[in-house]
């Protein structure tokens, strides 16, 4: 990985404004975002054979709305003055359904904007959460243009799903949770990419006392493209997680946190991916989304090789999918 | 609720016999039996109104097997020496999963027999878990019968879902875990009642330190009706939970233990359970079986009323679900 020398100089730390996020959700955040389990076992429970090695489950799927978002959104609505338009966003998907829930246990309107093509049970999804959804043109592109004319003309607050300091901030008291829950930091944390926000929380907090290894599927590489260009660049999105991890390039915030903290880019293959989410059902009883799959999927398909004695954190960042396609 | 005193002179406690079992578990069980995560949430996570109450959901769906009955068979198969024929049980639920799972761990062998009603699902789970399957006459009784005429013939060690010492000692496992994890008691806990082996264990490891109350669905009210009637008494069976929490009779060491340490015993009916059980799918992300939601149905119904400032673990005993069918 090249890393620019000048952005090394500017860059600036995040634990400051993690922190800050922390006490914010806690103190103002009306019990919004929970406290998740973090689900400590010897390796051979997740079929893996390293003496002593632990593996670290970090239930984040279980989180108010189904994912990790809930972090990042409520401090998104926290730390900034909601105006009487209250909040917008152009998401159908983890982003939209944490918005909603944050603007309804904060009392303030919501409204989602949604391309056509979106399904009715996320619509209705989002109706349930108290959300106005506004259906708009065929493709995203169409939605998010119509969510920005309604910032601009209404001063709405916008939530952008991984790429503002608030949600990147938000995401990353997952980070200190799991330090806090376990006394202390794992020896890697692996953790599914799509737009960034995610990875780019834990790897503000944990900085380099741990090893984050980001992971991707083969057909949404945003990071790992990224990576080879020196730079964020738009990929093609497709396959079994691009419903969550479709980002279509990596964030900015996320690119310069992980060009100083994530050492590792690795993809996944859509089966490797598939398989380790019918496991974490099978084996785990865990339902989750195929983009909580891919740490487990790391592990069984040998790109991530664990050791001996070595402690490794997965993020199960999310459980927004229709369980009957989990087994 | 009457107690007859002879049989409270007799009273045996069972703390010793589930300390015992928590270190044969821990030092022999291969690490079959697993720590499952203890969640305590604010009330308002679950939807209760109750100020500075606490819910504890004891997590013990993710249990090897899918449920809490891995440590009883764990422990039933510990604590006995095991014959070359191994180990024979007759149930295609959660205690004949259990069984093989424990004793594929042991490397020992098992057979289980299952009526000609069983759904071959169920013998294909058996088989995968290394269990020899044995379909035998149309209705459980006469899988019963085989199994116990094949324990007789080959000396092989029968496991009961329910009604045997070590398997209630195994369950009580389960206390011992919430208590250490928690650094305490809580001031209830609620759990669902089938043939009994967990509650029994839950009660006899908390003695009267706290209150456990009884939770059992209309359709299959073993405990209810027996304290009506003063002693065990067979019911007809049905509904929902069926499938786990349809044993015909109150086990005799679960009635015993009952009389001492559970003060109540309340029905719920299907459509709160149903309710709950889809409640912790959509809001929970918990994909459990019906005999799962008892616990919450209870406190939604207001069958039990949550005061505030209280604490009150939910035991979350099991997962064996098709999960198509949880939300």
């Amino acid at each position: 990985m090249t890393t620019s020398t000048s952005s090394s100089q500017d860059f600036r730390g995040w634990r400051a404004d993690i922190e800050a996020a922390a006490q914010r959700l806690q103190q103002q955040g009306r019990g919004f975002v929970r406290e998740t389990p973090l689900w400590r076992l010897p390796a051979s429970a997740l079929g893996l054979d390293a003496p002593g090695a632990e593996v670290w489950l970090k239930l984040e799927h279980l989180q108010s709305g189904g994912s990790f978002k809930a972090r990042g959104m409520m401090n998104r609505l926290l730390a900034n003055p909601i105006p009487e338009a209250g909040v917008v966003v152009a998401s159908g998907g983890n982003a939209g359904i944490a918005t909603a829930g944050a603007a309804r246990a904060l009392g303030v309107p919501c409204e989602v904007f949604l391309p056509g093509v979106s399904p009715e049970a996320k619509r209705q999804k989002l109706r349930d959460l108290g959300a106005t959804v506004n259906v708009v043109g065929q493709l995203y592109a169409d939605a998010l243009e119509a969510c920005l004319a309604r910032q601009k003309a209404t001063g709405a607050l916008l939530t952008h799903a991984y790429d503002q300091p608030e949600v990147v901030a938000g995401a990353g008291t997952l980070g200190r949770e799991i330090e806090s829950q376990a006394g202390g930091v794992p020896d890697a944390v692996l953790v599914s990419v799509g737009g960034g926000g995610l990875i780019g929380g834990l790897a503000g907090w944990f900085e380099d006392r741990t090893r984050v290894i980001a992971l991707e599927p083969e057909g949404s590489p945003t990071l790992y493209r990224a990576r080879e260009a020196g730079e964020p660049v738009d990929v093609a999105v497709g396959g079994l997680a691009a419903d969550s991890l479709g980002a279509g390039r990596i964030g900015s915030i996320a690119w310069e946190i992980a060009k100083h903290h994530v050492p590792e880019a690795l993809l996944l293959t859509e089966a490797a991916i598939r398989d380790a989410q019918q496991w974490l059902w099978k084996e785990m009883k865990l339902a989750v989304e195929a983009a909580a799959a891919l740490p487990l999927a790391a592990l069984h398909s040998g790109a991530v090789r664990l050791q001996p004695g070595q402690r490794v954190c997965l993020i199960v960042c999310g459980a927004n999918v229709d369980p009957a396609t989990v087994a």
